[in-house]
């Protein structure tokens, strides 16, 4: 039996008081399964929702005393990137083990930050960064060691699960749903780090980084949101067997990377087509695995801080030995060539806002063909309106020939076709 | 850098076919993630499907080889019970680490051999015992070690997730489909160990074992097959929005365990009725996770022997620490309480074979309400015929009555009440 833990908490919000509760509230069973206890030292923090689970002489209004020398973890809880970034480096300077559940931190960082914590031995515990409770990261990087990675396919955002699922099954408007998710709090008062594909990509960073073992940062991941999706494309895909779904996907073509999130038709038989709500869901597809599936509450205070404690214990165990070892804090990432995604081929749905006039469709048929794009099925609904949508779906195309059929589309029949056309893509 | 590890290999079928190619073709791979090799020294076989793959003089007429003091882990492929339990028994006294992939073995010996390896400081690991490349072992005793687990809910068998699933879809009887599934090699000529629920079994007592950390055994578990099952179940449940999947259950009520086997209504919205085919399917629900997910292929070589790999290195990455450490092989199950399937109560469906005459429906509703039984919603389908089935939705009732009702019906009303009443739970 080792001895007890002592952990220092940098940031005490959503995330630190799930962490507070849990050591509290499960104390008896993480010391009888693991031997020894995992004690909360000290406390640096501004604000707190659970100041009343801690006696006061456990916060600090000085955060250097979290590196005192009976502190063997910090948990970097505070997220955001400058205050966070210059804490963990100063911490790992200080030879101390990190906890973070900061993804914005590291999937811009990560590279400078795992390479500096193999330089000073310590290690860096992150579950907690991607899918709250589901401990994917260790999965990867452990479980399936001994596979080769084939490709990653991700719903790792809930906010837009939550709001694709339920355009899905009201037929409401985007609109009319973002403003109820946020009434329900399944949205941020500011919606655009979720919809706009930013948080999805930050986690794809970081997924991308440690199955291919991948030098990534944000900056490398393409990214589309969801605010143009309408009833009519989740209608369309329904109708033809696909359910629309913001997919974070990671995928190797001749040993470079392209990791992009995006909107994708999925096929409604695809375990990440009947993933609802606010659930995240892993695909991760392996050489010798195969396809596995990894589903639960990607945020929550008490998922994303079991994710946090299992950190915790993760480096703790190796106290036990004297010696912390972990073959992802050797930080050795490699340089990474990436693929640009118009050099791919896939299926497309292409929704055109059209006058709907005689020789709309003969006019679009006739560029996409001139770019070697035919097409699957068209759909023209609402005849009479005005501006009336055209809904297209393509055999398989090249992305670059798809973008120029439509600028071209666009630019040459202003009169009859609008601007703001609609392009998806159809999951492999 | 730690020095190459050595494994003995003892049983050359399906699965240590698959170990032996993942340990070659990603050699490369694994020794630069690990940081050392994996070299297989000794292999003891009476047959085997890849001899081609192995150097001759690998090859040993003496299973005691492989307690040469100069391999480091054994494994344990060979499938059965006795044989296999000697063995492994025989390995720890010589201080061998083992992993196994022997869901048998465990399901019944496993609190011996747990005990023995602690007292003999060496480790087991199982994670391919259950649930194929899926895993799930490592998931509940290490990321979830934070957790309470409150029950799993899971798919642990594919052959019958197959065949359900196939009914389902195809409409046809249970025999036409098991048929197909045998030639597909999908089922096992002898089906019966996954038909009736004893492959089930076996894996959830021994995730029951570590979820609840309880002394259980596989004839701890109550089982019940799906070969009672006719597509007019699987109709019925359908039209009420459920799918009728054969599901491994593990609760604890009032500080008593309950593991059970047996095909449950599932509401279509949960993720286990959205499992298909030859997948398996753990949900594990824990005080602060809430619900995750896990899914993957339950069988196949490779996806199996990917997971007696991920066990060597598990196992290998102590040796780094000289020391092995595993707070599951202390082998501390505790004695363990069980509730009887009795006394829960549920909501049920029982499907009666009657004479259509008049009063029938009459003469099983007095029964059932003479047991505190009501009736939910009743179909009668195949009108005119001799026996026709009648279809009986029940609110929640104690299971208890709902046996004594049953038996009472089928006895007191021969000439109306065939016998051969099919029951089935649904999932609450």
């Amino acid at each position: 039996m080792g001895r007890d833990i002592n952990v220092g908490i940098f940031g005490l919000g959503t995330v630190g008081c799930g962490v507070v509760k849990i050591l509290q509230d499960n104390a008896d069973v993480i010391r009888k399964r693991l031997g020894f206890g995992i004690n909360i030292k000290k406390v640096f923090s501004h604000t707190s929702k659970c100041k009343n689970l801690l006696t006061n002489y456990t916060y600090t209004k000085d955060y250097k005393e979290l590196f005192d020398e009976r502190i063997d973890i910090v948990l970097e809880l505070i997220g955001g990137i400058d205050v966070a970034r210059r804490f963990v480096i100063e911490a790992i300077e200080h030879k101390k083990n990190i906890v973070s559940a900061n993804k914005a931190l590291l999937a811009n960082y990560g590279v400078e930050i795992f390479s500096k914590a193999a330089k000073n031995g310590v290690k860096i515990g992150f579950e907690a960064s991607v899918a709250g409770g589901v401990p994917i990261i260790k999965i990867i990087t452990r479980d399936l060691m001994a596979n080769n990675i084939k490709s990653i396919k991700a719903i790792v955002n809930g906010t837009c699960n939550y709001i694709l699922s339920q355009m899905f099954e009201t037929h409401e408007s985007f609109e009319t749903i973002l403003n109820k998710a946020i009434k329900e709090g399944y949205a941020e008062r500011d919606p655009s780090f979720d919809i706009d594909g930013i948080d999805s990509a930050q986690k794809m960073a970081i997924l991308a980084a440690i199955s291919f073992n991948a030098k990534i940062e944000e900056k490398d991941v393409y990214v589309e949101g969801i605010r143009d999706i309408d009833f009519i494309d989740i209608d369309f895909a329904r109708q033809l067997g696909y359910r629309i779904k913001l997919l974070g996907i990671a995928s190797m073509k001749n040993e470079r990377l392209l990791v992009r999130v995006a909107p994708y038709f999925v096929e409604a038989e695809n375990i990440l087509a009947k993933v609802d709500g606010v659930y995240n869901a892993i695909s991760v597809i392996s050489d010798m695995t195969g396809q596995t599936t990894y589903v639960g509450k990607g945020a929550g205070s008490l998922p994303t801080a079991s994710s946090v404690v299992a950190d915790i214990i993760d480096i703790a165990k190796d106290f036990e030995s004297g010696k912390v070892k972990d073959t992802l804090s050797k930080g050795v990432f490699e340089k990474t060539e990436f693929v640009d995604i118009d050099s791919l081929e896939s299926h497309f749905y292409i929704r055109f806002s059209v006058i709907d006039s005689v020789g709309v469709l003969a006019n679009i048929a006739y560029v996409l063909s001139k770019y070697d794009i035919s097409i699957k099925s068209v759909v023209q609904t609402g005849k009479g309106l005005d501006v009336v949508p055209l809904l297209v779906l393509t055999h398989k195309a090249k992305e670059s020939n798809i973008k120029k059929a439509i600028l071209e589309i666009e630019q040459d029949h202003k009169s009859i076709i609008k601007n703001g056309t609609v392009l998806i893509r159809v999951l492999e």
